[in-house]
């Protein structure tokens, strides 16, 4: 029944002006279709009709959908859902908003909205809604900011369905022309990609640790005294994994930043671009940080669970049994103690400063806070919490670098090996203090340069370039 | 002096042309009445006057009153500060805003605002405001969004005051006609309505788990061979407790989608409605998520003190002095350290996952994530935690399900009982994974329907039809 | 070359009519120059160019700046980029928006936009942007609501500049005329203001209490019976410290509250004004509870990890060989176990309220709960938390006030001097729900006053009455 199909999207005002003035609509003059009656159309109608708008659903089975839709809305018979171009007539002059998500994220190549747009070109396609599940139009964004990101070549249209948007509570984001839609419709596909690298920087970091501390712990004794380790696979090793692992991931939150400055100090010049690889490790250093304190966190919790175990207990048990055979009244060492003391003591630190740059990680604790805040708490404290915890990680070592017993199939302790990476980002740092480096690096973020005939290269609109003053943050 | 009284609430610009263009409105040719002096008057004319409106305030006590106001706003004298049917023609075609709360929640029966709009049909009646605190207004929406729900029979008049809100700084949300009125009165009422079922449903597991593990481990004991085992009240007994609770409330959140799914696949359709208890259910299965996490916790705090307590250090103790006298140098069990090891180890993983799912549930965090990200966590992270939590007791359980000593009572040991739930969702959800059921639920979903003669209910306004992808969350 | 400099920051649309129709606005024909090719002109040019506007650039090295910026943009020379009289003609009539910050924190004295709006007196002046970085303004309000303050004299040029605001995504505020710039221009150099006096009090807490202890429990025994405590500085004093001041900050949430009520039923109005210092006390309870709160969390990390410590371990092996000695199997007191077993309790109980309280202090949940269950959580819940944490400390004490030998150099107990603050403010909190004391405060805050002939004094604008209701927060 082409008539039915022939009834527009979006009926405007009797006498069809163009111009409309957005802000004088009222809602009850504008009549808005939607194609398909499953859960998203549903939630859709009941928002528009709660908003006072006249909504006019299209169902190829309309008797039985009639039930589904609140009773303002009027629902019609559809011969079928999909647009075809022998629409384009009746479509012309109307707004089509294509609510539509891809089933793949898509690199290249049209999205729906410009085929869409290339089916009907008499009509003004608008891409937007397709980051709202069906839940959220329909309880409302009263948790948070509900953004709805919309993009359109024409502007009478996108100044309409903005309006609309704003009328059913939502905030719109212009996102610019249709070329956008592309990036749009990706944006639900999406799963976690800033986090890749992180996660998987940290789960190679883990096996390596492991691996090395199940040879120098477990494999080691057992070879030359043949001594069954084994019980300490589940807690213990994984216990002094989990820091090696943090305090890693703490320095690379550091590291892009120092390079980007001695980059910028060795070229003499800010307007260099980066490497690609360096502006992505600086815009991740936020997931860096988080799977930093996720290990550390971890690594607090194994350890404070440590006093728990029976293994632990019964090693306590056959101690004192020693002591008594012994017949020393007195096991004290003091400087076992003070070592633990001490350790512990900086440990809980570190981990207290890293709580603080988490929290302000939270979006909305993120909001609240102006530039100078935050650079405060992410920089300064952020290097206080990475020398808390190489001190910890320092005094925890001692002197064990010193004793040949320690070096198992000549194998450095495992605190060694951690230490590197953490000791370098903080001595680059204090180099950055120095008065002529620091003076000759504010210099040319100021836009000095060594030499005014270095040709720069010329940008591509993917790469950023890195914001100059990011060794701050 | 009814010619104070007769001042309008809203005056308009001279002409009083009732299309206003909202966007072409000059703040100072709009003047804005307010009926009283209390906080939230003088909050409220601080804000419309910063944000360049005229104000003209009604008190009973101008001469007093004023000192309080800024000054630019205009104190008068009202001769009361209720209104009555007298003022009719002096408000007519004038914009009343009904900022009122109510004294408790009403199910029914007209709102303020729709008494209001009774008592002036003449008037054009705007509920809104009622759920901000004078602190807010004053401060100004710094911190995350603030949203001011409306709602108003008449457009234009919605619409100007969807200006002012939007010039004070706040976002306004449209919740349709007067109607809607009462939902909104009551918005500010509500004291964690959505939790009430949950923190029963978790109290009345606490209360019962807690006096099983007492007959159990206090009771059973002092009448058998007369131990006083009541020391264990307040730690031991409550960190058995708190485990009980958090897994069965686990299990609650991934049965209802669960039951639906299987519901689902009885009735052959997706056009069904669910019962309205599985409905609520489904919606507060973020709240029985969190009761579980809280629950979690604590049980981890309670037992990571427990070697900290007197109790613990005289055990260990007689312990070691028992060891003494049977001169056994080693008292090592190696059954009993695995068995510590590893369900600690799986324990502490469980926490680990429960924490995520926490921190994607604070809303500005569910924000930033999109709804495949959000299911991920939700769904697949939080079967991963359930499947660990119910391995840690598995483990923690060992053979002791065996062993009649431990059948205090003919009572079976705790977590047989609280295995039951976990298990039975586990399989449920891998009953899903079995090709055949899989396949005929995602047909389901799609639109496929047993029977195409199913006549189905109609449906009610209230009752969602629950969204039919949920046991993907 | 003058001509550039002529060029205006925003032309208008050709006919230059003043009145725009700003929702009526299509960006095509709104021309926005920039002055300047930094990171913020780079940025802002980017986000201008997606959102449909013409963007021209004036830059003092074009040939270099034009690779920086889109495309779109058109880059043109500019001789300089101090803005000085001699434009003010070429200026006149256009819209100027100062995105500038200030270097210090000005009290008074006329604000950049104020001195701008002075040399370009034909000109209208908007202040806005300053307080957004670069790299917000390039990725876009992704993440919570991204408030952008803005001021004026000009309505029309204020809208116009909130117009596009909104189209770029952001959420503009409205902080009324020009002579709020300066408040404006402050907002991005704060360094967490209201924090300093909440973090001053807990530090000099913190060193009071640590020199106390460190006198009881290092000093004393030392020079008593010359036993060598220092072992104990780095966690055990540390761990009697953090508690101290966790309570004592807790109580100072509660007490302004207090006093306020009380200084109300005295004056017996609530017209007067608070003093100065009792509304700052009022405005920072949060930065108190979440310093007590942070506290309180290392309070209990420091206490978990006592046993894991070597001196522990010394300790039990060491009373274990005197347990052998003296021939007692059982070293049981029944006492003391229940002692720490009830305080323990107790204190985590305390902590899990405790960090309710921290979590509804975040500003995404806080901006969900209602004014009723705010007031829930954080009065109600908080004066549990209050109770408990006093109740955790009394059985910590138990007995140990009336012991002569615990009155190290006649000093008392730390417990004691805790103890005062939080009892007195407990105490305060029940004599309030006596009914006539209760009765009297409730009549007060609904208006009554002793006497009609009370003078109060003219409020001035920064300081708040302190809201009436606060008590109950």
């Amino acid at each position: 029944m082409p008539d039915d199909m022939a009834r527009p999207l979006i009926r405007e005002r009797a006498g069809g002006s163009r111009h409309l003035e957005a802000s004088m609509l009222e809602p009850s003059t504008l009549v808005i279709g939607i194609l398909g009656t499953g859960d998203f159309s549903r939630s859709l109608a009941r928002r528009l009709v709660a908003s006072g708008y006249q909504v006019v659903v299209g169902s190829r089975t309309p008797a039985r959908s009639v039930a589904l839709f609140p009773e303002e809305a009027e629902v019609t018979y559809a011969a079928t859902l999909t647009l075809t171009f022998t629409l384009a007539p009746a479509l012309a002059g109307k707004t089509l908003v294509d609510v539509s998500n891809g089933l793949q994220i898509k690199q290249e190549g049209p999205s729906n909205a410009q085929q869409l747009a290339d089916l009907f070109p008499e009509s003004y396609v608008v891409k937007g809604f397709n980051t709202i599940s069906a839940w959220t139009l329909q309880a409302g964004p009263r948790d948070g900011s509900r953004q709805v990101f919309l993009c359109s070549d024409d502007q009478n249209a996108k100044s309409l369905v903005m309006q609309l948007c704003r009328r059913m509570g939502f905030i719109p984001v212009d996102m610019g022309l249709l070329s956008s839609s592309l990036e749009i419709e990706n944006l639900p596909l999406y799963l976690f990609p800033s986090w890749r690298t992180p996660i998987i920087c940290a789960l190679a970091l883990f096996v390596f640790f492991y691996l090395y501390n199940s040879v120098r712990d477990v494999l080691h004794p057992y070879m030359t005294s043949n001594k069954n380790n084994l019980y300490k696979l589940p807690i213990e090793i994984v216990n002094v994994t989990f820091p090696c692992v943090a305090l890693v991931m703490l320095a690379l939150v550091y590291l892009p930043g120092l390079i980007a400055a001695f980059l910028q100090l060795w070229w003499g010049t800010k307007y260099n671009r980066f490497p690609n690889w360096l502006d992505h490790w600086l815009i991740q250093r936020k997931q860096f940080g988080l799977c930093s304190f996720l290990c550390a966190v971890l690594h607090a919790i194994y350890s404070l669970c440590l006093p728990m175990r029976k293994s632990a207990r019964f090693q306590l048990i056959n101690k004192a049994f020693e002591q008594v055979q012994l017949g020393r009244p007195d096991s004290w060492v003091e400087e076992e103690v003070w070592r633990m003391e001490l350790y512990l003591s900086v440990g809980i630190m570190a981990l207290g400063l890293l709580s603080l740059l988490a929290v302000t990680s939270l979006p909305s604790v993120a909001n609240t806070v102006n530039w100078r805040e935050f650079t405060f708490v992410q920089s300064t404290l952020g290097y206080c919490a990475l020398s808390m915890a190489t001190l910890h990680t320092l005094i925890f070592g001692w002197n064990r670098a010193f004793l040949s017993a320690q070096y198992h199939f000549y194998m450095p302790p495992t605190f060694l090996l951690v230490l590197i990476l953490p000791l370098a980002v903080l001595l680059g740092r204090l180099a950055l203090f120095l008065p002529c480096v620091g003076h000759r690096l504010r210099q040319i973020r100021r836009g000095w340069e060594k030499s005014r005939h270095i040709r720069f290269i010329l940008p591509d609109d993917d790469c950023r370039n890195g914001l100059e003053n990011v060794s701050n943050v």
